[in-house]
Order: C-alpha cells, then sequence, then structure tokens
C-alpha cells in the first residue's frame, strides 16, 4: 500500500538503486533468512538438529513467505522485526518440513539481526569500493590533464597567490585513497559473525557451541569474532566514522565546484546534460544539481555518526534502546554515502573546465594576489615585516586607485630601488608562481600507482 | 515494486499509522497538488490566469495522475521533485483543460516544496497534540492516584531519601505541559505561507503579487508572513527543537520506568499485555518494549535537530546543499516523536505499580537513606557539619557490620545523647520524610487545571 | 598557574569579555556564595538558623576566601564542585562567625549549582538582548538605506532574477526579531530557583520547606517553580535550543556577506579597519574575519545543543553522567553566541556597500537572469511551459554565442512575434523587476516598530 | 588575571594535569615557536636565510617573551592568533638578533597553526597510548580473575541466563585492544608536517621548497605529507572519530559498573577511597563518582566529533569558518578522552566485586531466568516453540504464584513426563549453563597476549 510507506520521493538523490536494494526490507528478510538457513545447517552438522533441516530452509531463501505486514504490526509488540519472521519462519517450516523444532536454537535475535546487517554491509561496502575506484580513476585522469592548468588560490574567500586545479583536485584524490584505505582496515574489522544466544554465552548450545559457531561462520563466509559483540559496537560505529569522513571529503570537492561554478567565477561547472539542473521558473538556470546532494549527504551523515556515536554505552548483554537507536540510522548513512559517492563520480568524470576564465579571474586581481611574490623578493633586501608592509600599503593604493599593483609598484621608489621593471614584471607572472605544486602532483599520482 | 522501497521494515516502531500517512509519498504530492491549485484559483480571480484553471486543478487534487516512479528518476536530474511533478502536472492539465499555461505561475520550486511542507506539519501537529492531550491525561490520572505512593529517591542510582510515584510523575506532567506551549508557540510561528517567486520579491507577478499571495494563503488557510522564508529556517527549526525537548522528557520518563522495572528493583512495570515483550530465546521475558523504543527515539531526534541547525545559514535566496538536507530529516523528526509519544501514553495509561515491593526496597536499604533526616536533626543541636560527619561514620559502620543504621545510632552515646530511641525510630519512617512533596504535587496539578 | 590553563588562547575570538567573565569560575564563584547567602537568611528568618548567619554570610558574598586550587583538586573525588566548596565555606563561617553549622541546611549540591548556573544566566541574557538590540537597529537602518540598492538575486549559488540588499537584509532582521520573542519566552521558563534537597521533596526542612523556599526566592529575585525541577531540564535546554536559532540565522548572514565579499563579486565587505583581516604572508589580503568567526561560532554550537538534548533523560531524582555532560556545554554555547551576536553587530554596523559593482554584476550577466521576466510576458501568449522552453533554448544560445540575451531574443522571430523590441528592452530592466520587495521591507520595519 | 579566565572550575573532572598541560596556551605557543625555530634553520642550511636566525630562535623556545593578553585582543582583528604572535616574535627576534627579516618566511599562518597541533598531538596521543595500557594491563588482570565469577546475564535491562564478570570486562578488554590498532593508525596518518605556505604551492620559496620542508620535517621529527593538507582535514578528523569511538567503549564499561552498583543489585563498586562519591547532604551516600565522569565525556565527546565532520567541506585552499571551528574542538576531544581513560584506568584496577551478591541475586530470580535452558532441553522432544511456550506459561505462572519456577516445572505434568527433578535440578545450575564463556575468555586473553 502506497499509502503506507514510509519512503521519501527523493529516494533517487539521497541513494543509489544499488544502495536502495542493499538496504531494503526483503534484503533485510534474505539476510536474516540466511542466518536461520545457515545455523540450521551448522546445528545439522554438529548432530544437533536432525538431517534435512538445512535443506528445507534453504527453499525458503529468498524470504518470499513472510507477510510484511503482519511483521511490521507484530514487531510493535516484539520490540524487533526477528520474532514475528521466526513465528512466520517456524510455522512455514512446519508446514513445509513438518518441524519448526529446531529453527533458531541456541541463537538470540540479535545474533540474527546484526549478521544479517554484516552480510548486508559486506554487500553495500563492495559497492561502495566500487564508486571509490571509480572516482580515483576519474580524478586521476583529471590531476594529470590539468597539472599545469593555472587558476587563482583562494583563502577565507579571497584571493591567494595562483594554483593548479590539478593541485586541487591532487588533494581531493590522495583524500580519498586514504578513505579507501580506513574503510578496508574498518571492513576487516566490522564483517564477522556474530553468535552468542541469549547473554552472548551460547550456553542453549551446550558443548556443541564452538562447533556449530565454527560452521555456522564457514557457511556465511565470515570470520569469527574472539567473542560475541552484542554491546560492543565500535566495529560497527568505526564503519559509520569512516563513511563520514568520506563524505566530508566529497562535501569538499562539491563545495569547491559550486563555489568555482558561481557566474561570477564561471572556472568550472558539473557536468550539465540536457535537462540536468534546470528551474522551475528560470529558464535560463543550470544549478549545480550533482554538488548539492553532494552537500547534502555531507551535511547529514555526521548527526546520525553522532547518534551511533552517544548509542555506544548499551547496557549489559544487550542494550535498551541505544541499541534499536542504530537499526534505520546505519542504513541510512550508506544510502547517503553511495548516492554522494555517485554524484561525485559523475561531477569528476565529466567535469567543464574553462581554463581561460581561470586567466581572465586571474588577470581581474590586478596583481593584487601577488603580492607575496614581490613582498617575499623585498624582503631579501628589507626584511619580511619591512617588505610585507610596503606591499601592503602599494596593495591599498592599488585598491584605492583602482589601478593594477604592478603599475602602483614601479611608481613606488622604495621598490624601484631594489626591483627592476623587468623583475617586477617577472615576479607577477602567475605561472612563474607555482612553487611546489608539479612536485606534490607527482607524490600523489606516484603514490597512487604504488598503492595500485 | 517493493525491492525498491527504503523504508524500514521496523517502521511500526519509529512511526506511528497516522504519522506515516501524513509524510508519506502520496501525502505530499496531494499537498503540493493543493498549493498549484490554490495558486491556480488565485491567479484566477486575480485576473492573471483564465477562469476554469482552478476548476481544472481541483479534479486533480489527489494526485493520483502522478507517475511516481518516473518522478523519483527526474528528480535526480532536476535536483528536486517539483520539476518533474510540474512536468508531469502540466501534460495533465494540457490533455483534461486545454493549457497547462498559468500553471505554477509566479511560483518556485521551494514555494511548492515549503508551503506543501508546511501543510503536512498542520495535520501532523494536530496529531501531536491530540498525543500530548492523551499523555497529559493519563499522568494526571497517574499523580492523583500515586500522589503518596511512598518508593526511594535515587539519586547518582544511589539510595536517597525517599520521594512519591506522584511527585516523580508530576515532574514528567509538568514538562509535558511545557512542552505543549512551546509547541503552540513554535506552530505559530511555523505555520505560514511560503510564496516568493525566483528569488522572493514575486516581481513574476508584477502588481498582481499581494493580491495573488492573499488569496492563495486564504485558499490554503495559512496567513501570510511578513515576506518569504526561503532562506530563513528558523521557524521551521524551531519546531523540530521542541519536538527534540519533548522527545528528550519522554525519554526521561521512559527510563526511569525501564530502572524501576529491573528484576532487582521490580517496582513499576511498563503494561505487558499479551505477547508484548517477549524474547525469541528466553520464555520467561517480558522486555520493556515501550520504553526502548522511547528511548531509541530521544537518543535519534538530537543528532537529526543538529544537521537541521547546522544547516540554517543557507546561501543567499535559496541554499545550496543544505536546504536538500533539510527534507527527508524534518519528516522523520515527526516520524520519531509520534512514536515516541503514542509508546509514551501506552505506558503511562497502563503502568503497573508495585507498591508493596517499593516499601520492602526502602526497608531493605536497612535505614542508610534516612541519613539524612538523623543529621538535619542532630545539625542543630552539634552544626552541619559534624553531624554530617557523625552519620557518615554510623551509616559506614552499619555498612561494615552489615547491620540496620537504626541499631547503629541507638548503640552510639554521641547520638543517644541527643535523641531518643522514640526519637530516632520516627526519624528512620519514611512516610515522615516526605516534606513538601504533597505541596509539589498540587501546585503542578492546579496549574495544568488552570491551563485546560 | 598560566601553565594549568585550560583556556583556549582563542578566546578573544570565541567569547566576549563580558561572556567570559559572567561564566568565569570566580562568577560562578560568587553566584555560588549567593545561593548560600540568601538561603542562610531564608532559614534565620523562618526560624531554622539561629540569627547572624545571613549577616555572616553576606561578608563571604565576594567569594574571596576560597581556595580555587584546593576547590579543582576536591572536585574529582567529590564528583561536583560544591562539596569542596561547602568545605571551605563551613571552616571561613567556623572562623568569622563561630559556627557553620546551619551553612547549606536542607538544600542539596544541585540546587547550588542549578540556581548559581541561573543567576549566571539571568545576567548572560541580559548581555544578549543588548547585543540583539543593536544588532535590530543596525539592520533597520541598513534596510531602510539600502531598501532599493539592486543587486543580482542568487539561487543554488546560481544567478536569479534581481532583488534588493534591503530585502535580503529584512529577511534577517525579521529572524532577529523573532529570536528575541523566543528567547524571551525561553527566559521566563528558564530563570527559576531550584530548590528541593537530597531529592527534591525538601524533606530535611519539614514544614518549614515552604516558607524557606518563598523567602530564597525572594531574595534571589527569582520566581519559584511548582516543583523542583533536578532531573526536567528542558527549560535549559531550550535556551540552548534558541541560542542555537539565533547563531544559524547570523551565520546565514555571516555567509551571505562572505560569498557577496569574494574578490570576483565585491558587492559587499565587511567593516574593514585598519589591521583588520590582515595575512601573515599576503601583503594585499583582506580576510572576512568577522564572518569567519560568526561562521564558526554557527558550526559549532548545534553539536553542543545535541549533547544537551541527548543528555535530557536523566535518571530519577539527580542525573548520572549527563548532567554533569552540562556542566561545561551550557556556558560555552553561551559564549558562542555572545561572540558571534557582537561580531554580528560589527558587520551590520559597519557593512561597506558597493552598489556600483551590484550594478557591474548584473550587467555582466548579459540579461540571463531576466530570462523569466521575457518568460512570463511570453506565458501570457503561448502557455508557461513553451515560453519556458523558448527561453530556456534563448539562453543557451546566448552562452554558446557569448552575446546577451537581449541580442538573441530580439533576433528570434517566435519571440518578436509577440514582444516589441521596447518591450523586450523594458523586461530586461532590473529594476522594473523587483515585485513585491518593498512591499515586504514596509512590512518587516512596521512589525518591527509594533514591536518595540 | 583570574577574572578573564574562561577556564571551567570544573578542569580537573573533565581532563588530566596532563593534558590541560599539553593543550595550554603555554604549550601551544612553545608548539608554535618550535615550528618557526625549526623553519629558521631549515632557511638557513637552505640557504634562504643567513646564518644565525636558528641560533636566535632557539634562545626563544620556551615563547616567554610572548605578551600573551596583547596577543590575545589582537587575535580577534587578525582573525587567529598566528598574525599577532608574529609581531611579537618578529619584534623580540629584531632586538635580540638584530633582524626578524626570514621569520616566519615562506609559511602562513596554518602551517604554524597545524603543525603545533600536530606536535601537541603527538605528545598527547603519547599520554593516551599510556592510559590505554593501564587500562588493558588492569582490564586483564580482572577478566583472568574473575573469569568464573558468576552473576546475572542481562538484556533489555531484564534478567536472563548467567554469564561471568569477566565474559563482561573481556569484551571492554577486547575493544581497547581495537582502539589501540585504530588510534595507532590514526596517529600514522595525522602526524605529518603542515607547510605549504600561503596557497598550498610553496611558491614563495622557489626552488628551495622540497629542501626547506625535508629540513623543517627533520628539526621537527615529522614526516612529510605527499602534498599539504590545509583544507584536506580527514586526518585530524579521524584522530577525534577513533577517540570518539573509546570513549564510547568506556561509556559502555562505567554505565555498566553503575548499574552493577545500584543498592538493589550491589554487585560491584567502584573504588570508594576515603572521601570518594561523598554527598553535600547524604550521609550514607557513596556516589559512583568516577562511573558519573566517564558517561559524562562519553555523552560529550560525539557531538565535538559532529562539528568536526559537518567542518570538513572547507573552501579551496583555506576554509572561511569551519577551519576555525576546529581550533577549541579537537583539544576539547583530547581533554575529555584523557580523563575517560583515566577515570577507567580508576575503576578497572580498584573494582570491588561482590560474588556473594551476584549469587544472592541469581537466587532471588526464583529460576525464571534459567527457563532458555529447560526450554533448550525440552525442544529436543517438543520442538523448539512449543517448548518456549510451555516455559512462557510456567514462568507466568511462578510470577503469578511467586514461587520459583523450579517448582513449577516439577508440578507440571507435560514437564515432568520428560524431565527427571534431577534433571531439572540440573538445568537450573547457574554454573552448568555457562556455555562458551570460558573459550571466548581464553581467546581474548591469547590474542591480547599474542598483540603484545
Amino acid at each position: 500500500m502506497v499509502e503506507e510507506m514510509t519512503d521519501e520521493l527523493t529516494s533517487s538523490l539521497f541513494s543509489t538503486a544499488e544502495m536502495t536494494r542493499i538496504f531494503s526490507p526483503a534484503s533485510q528478510l534474505r539476510a536474516m533468512m540466511r542466518f536461520e538457513w545457515a545455523l540450521a545447517c551448522a546445528l545439522e552438522s554438529n548432530g544437533v538438529a536432525a538431517a534435512g533441516l538445512g535443506a528445507a530452509l534453504e527453499k525458503l531463501l529468498d524470504a518470499s513467505f513472510v507477510d510484511q505486514a503482519s511483521l511490521r504490526e507484530k514487531a510493535l509488540d516484539a520490540g524487533n522485526i526477528v520474532i514475528p519472521f521466526l513465528h512466520q519462519l517456524t510455522r512455514k517450516t512446519e508446514e513445509t518440513y513438518g518441524s519448526g523444532c529446531c529453527v533458531h536454537l541456541g541463537a538470540t535475535s540479535q545474533d540474527v539481526l546484526d549478521t544479517a546487517l554484516v552480510l548486508q554491509m559486506r554487500e553495500a561496502l563492495d559497492v561502495l569500493f566500487r564508486a571509490i575506484d571509480r572516482l580515483d580513476a576519474a580524478l586521476s585522469k583529471q590531476v594529470r590533464e590539468h597539472a599545469e592548468t593555472v587558476l587563482t588560490g583562494r583563502t577565507w574567500l579571497q584571493a591567494g597567490p595562483p594554483t593548479t586545479l590539478g593541485l586541487k583536485l591532487a588533494a581531493t584524490l590522495a583524500a580519498i585513497r586514504r578513505h579507501r584505505l580506513r574503510l578496508r582496515a574498518a571492513a576487516e574489522r566490522a564483517l564477522f559473525l556474530q553468535f552468542g544466544g541469549a547473554v552472548g554465552t551460547l550456553a542453549a548450545l551446550g558443548d556443541a557451541g564452538a562447533g556449530v559457531s565454527r560452521t555456522l561462520a564457514e557457511k556465511l563466509e565470515l570470520p569469527e569474532p574472539d567473542m560475541p559483540w552484542h554491546t560492543r559496537r565500535d566495529d560497527l560505529v568505526e564503519v559509520a566514522a569512516v563513511l563520514a569522513l568520506l563524505t566530508g571529503s566529497l562535501g569538499k570537492f562539491a563545495k569547491d565546484v559550486a563555489l568555482l561554478m558561481q557566474p561570477e567565477v564561471g572556472e568550472v561547472s558539473e557536468p550539465l546534460r540536457e535537462g540536468r539542473g534546470s528551474s522551475s521558473t528560470m529558464p535560463q538556470k543550470r544549478n549545480p544539481v550533482a554538488c548539492a546532494t553532494v552537500l547534502a549527504c555531507a551535511e547529514r551523515v555526521p548527526g546520525l555518526v553522532a547518534t551511533l556515536l552517544t548509542a555506544m554505552p548499551q547496557e549489559h548483554e544487550r542494550g535498551l534502546g541505544l541499541w534499536q537507536a542504530e537499526w534505520e540510522t546505519l542504513p541510512q548513512i550508506f544510502r547517503l554515502t553511495a548516492a554522494a559517492l555517485d554524484r561525485s563520480v559523475e561531477i569528476a568524470e565529466g567535469l567543464v573546465v574553462n581554463a581561460a576564465q581561470m586567466l581572465a579571474n586571474l588577470k581581474a586581481l590586478r596583481g593584487l594576489n601577488m603580492a607575496e611574490a614581490v613582498s617575499i623578493a623585498l624582503a631579501q633586501k628589507l626584511g619580511r615585516a619591512p617588505a610585507h608592509e610596503m606591499l601592503r600599503r602599494a596593495a591599498e593604493r592599488a585598491h584605492r586607485e583602482n589601478c593594477s599593483l604592478r603599475e602602483v609598484l614601479k611608481r613606488t621608489p622604495e621598490v624601484t630601488a631594489h626591483l627592476s621593471e623587468d623583475e617586477i614584471d617577472r615576479l607577477m607572472n602567475p605561472r612563474a608562481y607555482l612553487g611546489s605544486s608539479q612536485r606534490f602532483i607527482a607524490r600523489v599520482l606516484e603514490a597512487a600507482d604504488a598503492d595500485r
């Protein structure tokens, strides 16, 4: 019933089709079913359950037998979705196999929910790693291509000496690669079986606990942890935190693009395919909609991560309220991250660069942003502070008289006493004031190659 | 297609059916449609649109013509859902009315989205106010009933002098009433028309702007603001902040109930109707599932409010990324608040009180929590600090010797020099040490009656 | 000992001298002392304490007797600062008055801490209200002065139709006024005595509770609440939430100024007094340092408010950990808000406006931002959608051919069939396309006058 | 001037003396001075500065020449503390060395601030690693000692089957060890030189950039990054995120101790040394003040981390407002983490365990928490669901009749048909129902040993 969906119409903006599927109710039920099937097999092969239960559950792996509406309704009383799910599963197993006797035996609700989540996360992380690889490739290409594309460096939203677009993008590239390493490490710590039974001792299985746990883990191709982690959520929350770091870096990338795309700046543009970014009332509009989405995701993830962090002190062997606060929050973080990554790939792959406008904007600064270059040159003769002060005054005069800094400098005897007109001209050339930019770019690209 | 839903299986826990409906895609589309219809009427009656447009749109008010799947897909390029919605609406109007000419004329996407949100919020707030009234009634009843039900006062999770259950609940009752006042004030500030056109000047309507705006507001029964509020989000965010304050208070209520429901305490219980709160593996379990849900909601709302607060500095006449961050966040806050309120009403209405256990627990403290009473009595004679110190030592001795404080005191000459055995007995009586509790309860109930 | 200060060197940026003083250790101790003095007087006048105690404590009101270093050290064991404070106070009272017998009698640590906080907040709120009044006055002046100063309206960081600087600032002005109302309402709810004794029953005072409480409240000129509010923190947190709303609006104001101050835009500037906003290496730099500070404050407050909101579910009669989480957080919010307000006042009072640049920027848009105006005019003849589409294509052509929209339109027969060249020229005039802007401004100013 | 301190009286609670020192103004100034000295040496050895500058600055390494009051005042105009610091340093260098000419040459303010922060963080991380080691040792000892100390397992704050204190603590131990690994990895990524000059190109140093940077890094014993990271904050924020994960785990540990310390539970206590945890009015009180502090820290850190995450999208080559939002936030996170760790070490080292009370509490459950054991045994014969239902009914009857589950079971023919009285007795024995607990503990301890 459409009417009953809590789903938002904006789902295409704040998720991707793949991620929506991975964390859909149907996928969650399949993942839960997968746990119950693997457990049945493990109970069977360890002699706890009779032969045939695993095969019986294997036929139900698609979870299509589940009546979702009833499950949702019953969840309200149960406090979680596992209990009504098990009622339905047990009934179904009785019908098809004759006995639901050993279904779920030895496990607790959280074992199912957490392991199902881990299975979903494994798939979700694969999707994210692929998107990261695409972003890496797209950015690497742009960095190489625009290594020497000069534009105004900007600090505090004011003009500084020049930099290059390649260097700007190299910083994002380097960050993306660090995030990949972080995410790998976090995934390695988080993708573990959860299996501890009622209070994490596997007591219900007696001596069979070790064996059942081992087989269960093998069936699900998940490693076994040293001990169950019902109320130790650090591994899960670490994944969320890394995703937040990642969306933060993507937000930085998108913000720069959006700022450079302002009509008064006009130096780059996100790709504007037909019909993209139009307005409902302004026919000329080309809104940076991909940037907006990335920024919205980057804005939303931190609050969700704070929720998970605050929810860590979960009571005793199973939390009251704090565990439950995770349920919808973690999938949301995955969806937002996937959306931010996808839009970032689009931007990086199709970035429109207007190098001519970059030069025009540099020129329009009338050399003021090159004041540092001259100041440094004069500092050799006058000392840093007096040179800095001299340039500060020259810059103010250029402002006041609305002329170029070059002109003012050439008219200033204290300057011309130390610098010839040619030297001044050379110092005012942006291309000659790029310092170590090419060296930095090379290092980032090299590290990237080494990393592959 | 179920597969494509982002909806969570836990929707029954973290929303209510009513709130889910109010913020469903269908309701949002109807609210958007309502805006376009009212605008059409306003354009018509102000001579901007030809006669008949309003009537034509009136037939589409249920928004059933909308192809949601297509709308979601197109939203990705448009950056919002209004543009594809308008394409569909214009096409539909052309089919049914002959011309989509003046549909949406003068308005911008944000006018539709914000006003539709306000219409949804108006309905949602009504729901919340009704729930608040029920909670008020239930708590008032419990406060009266348990005004004199004595239980251990607890500070820092340690035992203190006694208090009464009525007083405990009165504090929540008083808070709930403050929240109602806050929410009324916030609603009065937030439930306003949004109508400013492209950049908030209504320029597209020329001289007709004032008239169209007035009629539009009347049609929607919304007041007109002094000026459009596209990038001034304080009124919206205030509503969210008040809902966070409300869920915070509900969280406090639920946490106390859950703590008092611990088996070792056993003084109250949330209502345990058949099938409620069972465990998937522990047959004896009666989990406080309503408390857990309230606590989970109270844990989730603050991070969402922080997102809205951080999203306030929206750029110029329409934000880039920060506005978009609100879209799914605000409805989520409403859903969580509704769920927390509903569960709190259940708890308050059906609270199971075990007054005998309260007395038993008091008794088990062996008088130690009454140390203050004796200390105060002795302070008249010895000074506060020496009396405090004397009782601290007596309490330690009682601890050490595992006997009652009363015994120790009666064996302590420095005490018996000032207090007779009878006086000691009287001082150790919890019922005689309730101070102003009845006065406080009466005041809260009185204020409540005055408030109605 | 400077070495031991946790204070940051950046205190001047993220607080004001006044707010730093109000929430300083010395001020907090004086406020605590004020509580103890008022309590002593109340105990005396209600016959609980012997005559003279109030007078004795009156001499200690400046709290200069307190050994802060010792207090800090002892606080670690006590878990709060009240217990070591009381040890010192009692000893001092014994020395000077002969007996510390009744000092603090009937009160609990939280009574002192909360009431002292309320006293500090009362002073702090006065400071904020004064700053709000100054900001209101400065903004009102600018709104009047620049009611008709035309500049580009900007949505999604792209150009839209024109608006006026007055209208832009009017929106902030209106928000500031709403915040003042909110803050007044919140202050009225929060500035209350806290006095409940150990568990909120005033039991230690027996029948004298009501009288002592009344006198205590009178002495401190604070209203009495219906009942103690030890673990009901909604009133305090509401104040914090309103301050967050306020800094959010200030952040929006500062962000717009900073964006308009970009060298490529250059339409306004925050006041650049001598030495303000310079760089350590770039002599020409004029950094928007006031804007940066406001934005930093707006960025920091939401996380702190989320902490307070999450900390609301405090256990029973005194919280464990959550109450303690408030102690440094709330003062921090006050400091940040005061800093944001002060910098905003500076910006609003000294805003440098470059109206010529605004017009130049409008001109540089080559009429593209006026596409809506023409589209609306054509919509009368062609329908909204075809007109919108025609203008979209014309805009694209102007982009492609790098000429003005006006030229393209005049060369487009489908346009000239409906609009004469004169009409096109008129439609392209920004001053003629300001719609209801003056009406909106007038309404905001009127509402403001009414409000005073 | 005490009056001007923003420092809180609660500094001993929410920091440690060491951490307070490391992030004190004096330490920050010394770290900044260290950067300027190392830069001077690097400029000198690369032939950019004349000989002697390094030696001159070496004499100023203690930063005692800095007039902090003036620096704070000037910071307001400068927007940061580096500019006034450099004014003072340059003047001082002129006085002592004759010329301040090359001081800071090639660097920008952020180079100084970020590198100084990294130097402070290096020291701070050492402190944290030492505390982590102590906590690891203390927990390991307790895990070994209490591996078989049986207590009630608790889920949803309700009683479940038994577990052991060793297993409970092993989970925290394992988490702490994961945090150490995370923190090491994060430290390795974050402890880097920041040196890029005005816009991150080192342009001011021309060809000398590479050499100066290398020498500078060597002098500070910091690695050089691939490129400057002025607006890529992921490495810094990662450290903060890991500290949040750590405090989250500590919060979990403290919450469990506090809950077990409730008088009605009384199973453990934090160490109560003389004078620790007393109350200002209740002589018998022993407040869990260490737990409260840990919980308060765990409550405060997440909001601060959210601030840092939201602040990641910093504009272009230097952020406006978002960078500034980090300045006080990151040190605060270090202080809170240090405090939480220190208190946790205290708790872990001195934990008072009352094993007798644990058994008494288990006994008081009247076997109800053993229902699972019987249910599992019966499931072999009846199937999981019917057995679960049978036990659920037996548990309810025991509740209703206020007798033990054992009695009810022995009186229930459907049970006794399958289980003998002896079998029932055996199933009700907590010691016999600990499942894999010893295996889990052994694994955690083994992993720990391997890790050392």
